[in-house]
């Protein structure tokens, strides 16, 4: 999926908020803005708006010299979404449809996002389960998931961010035979609130699964950003798993079989599936 | 009031949406919000807003060519709001207050501002009218500004778009003796939708005051701008009335009587007020 006019102005203010979430030095955070602009105003618009959302968070890193800048508030969602682990274990025990609360428990977790709305610092998760469990499902391809998790033997689950990775923990423990068959993948570097390896170790995925890291410093999966490790566990899985936005921006078009969890968080987004902003989406692909 | 950071979301929001409105050529787009971005990025903080704007809408102008490329949709504006004209002016009879009536008409008719609002193509100006009438107003100098328009000679009239101005028309026939102590200023050369003397002559304000221009193509009043002969008729006004958020932006702390009526249609001027996005302003200084 293309950068679309839209995302531009999205940009700029993700640059400022990102500014302003990474350091509290004025001139500093005007530096961040300007050379994030400068270099919006030269993005290629046939790249996807998770290119632009990298060379932000390169800018961050790079001017205020700090490799993980929003560490500290990671951690923090990790434990807060931890608390809430055994809650959301109770309700996957308790339904009707146990595959398809885990996977809408997944997709709750995404709503833990500070590209798109950094404000869900105060966002109580507990009611992001409730709606997400009472919401339609926009785009509902649940039954070709659930037919693709008995039938297809290698799965690659894509993470997004460091806290919904507990949310995808739970669903991944409802996958038959998951500890064998699936492959956590998180990013390489740190970018923005992203999962990492660290965040893999805080939530005990590590102790659940086979984590591997992606290479990259991309908040989605730009493949050609990906080391050759990473690439090769991507064309070797049977299904994909990829959570968030970012993730289905940069993987759309792959080619391979994709089942894309996500909400849809910003207009542009919304608008390519036809739907409104908030819905959640299950989309595979192939 | 200087730039906030918060305003450069909103500066590429503007750029987008200005672009899209200026021009069908993609190319052309993608050209005009480059040149955009790039000049956000170099752009002091220590200027207003409105110099922004200006820069954006010169690159606009130069780009694609056009000395006024918004001509159309302000002609369009001038016609429906003078189409309301007849209901303005017997609002204004029928009322208890005829001068707080036809102040709440002038600040009604600032809701036509394709920089802040593009979308308000599809506004009912009718119904706007009518919620300006009953809205409370959050800073409210009404009283002062009654006083001053007893007590203060030459009134400069600094005006903000087409189609508003035939609401700004229903308030200065409201003020006694107007045609000899009210002066109207639009703007010297187009910058989006801002009035210019052909607005005034479409609307006939050109028929019942003295109508100058200021020289400037900033969406707003930044004196070093603006013709010489302007700045005259600004420092020998005994009361200057300033139309909308561009001007109150660029003259908040010009020295001189000011009264600005305006709404607030941003989150940062709402905060410089301490007041709610879409609440009336009356403010006298000095």
């Amino acid at each position: 999926m293309y950068i679309y006019f839209d995302c531009i102005p999205c940009f700029a203010r993700q640059s400022v908020e990102a500014a302003v979430m990474a350091t509290k030095d004025p001139t500093l955070r005007e530096k961040i803005i300007r050379a994030a602009l400068k270099k919006a105003s030269e993005i290629p618009l046939n790249k996807t708006p998770a290119h632009m959302g990298m060379e932000i968070h390169r800018i961050i890193r790079n001017l205020i010299g700090e490799v993980d800048p929003y560490r500290t508030i990671k951690s923090v969602y990790n434990k807060k979404a931890l608390a809430l682990y055994p809650e959301m274990k109770n309700l996957v025990t308790h339904a009707s449809d146990r595959i398809e609360t885990a996977v809408r428990i997944a997709i709750a977790g995404n709503v833990i996002d500070f590209g798109i709305s950094p404000t869900n610092n105060e966002i109580e998760l507990n009611k992001i389960i409730d709606e997400t469990m009472r919401k339609p499902i926009a785009v509902n391809d649940l039954e070709e998931l659930k037919e693709a998790l008995e039938n297809e033997e290698r799965i690659l689950y894509i993470a997004d961010n460091a806290g919904e990775i507990v949310f995808d923990r739970v669903f991944i423990e409802e996958i038959p035979r998951f500890s064998e068959r699936v492959t956590f993948a998180v990013k390489g570097q740190a970018v923005l609130n992203d999962a990492t390896l660290k965040d893999a170790e805080e939530t005990d995925m590590t102790g659940i699964v086979r984590v591997i890291d992606n290479g990259s410093d991309a908040p989605g999966t730009i493949l050609e950003t990906c080391s050759k490790r990473f690439r090769n566990e991507f064309s070797q899985a049977d299904l994909v798993i990829s959570k968030g936005q970012g993730n289905y921006e940069t993987l759309s078009d792959c080619g391979e079989k994709c089942c894309f969890l996500l909400k849809a968080k910003c207009p542009v987004i919304a608008g390519h599936f036809g739907i409104e902003v908030g819905d959640l989406i299950i989309k595979i692909t192939k």
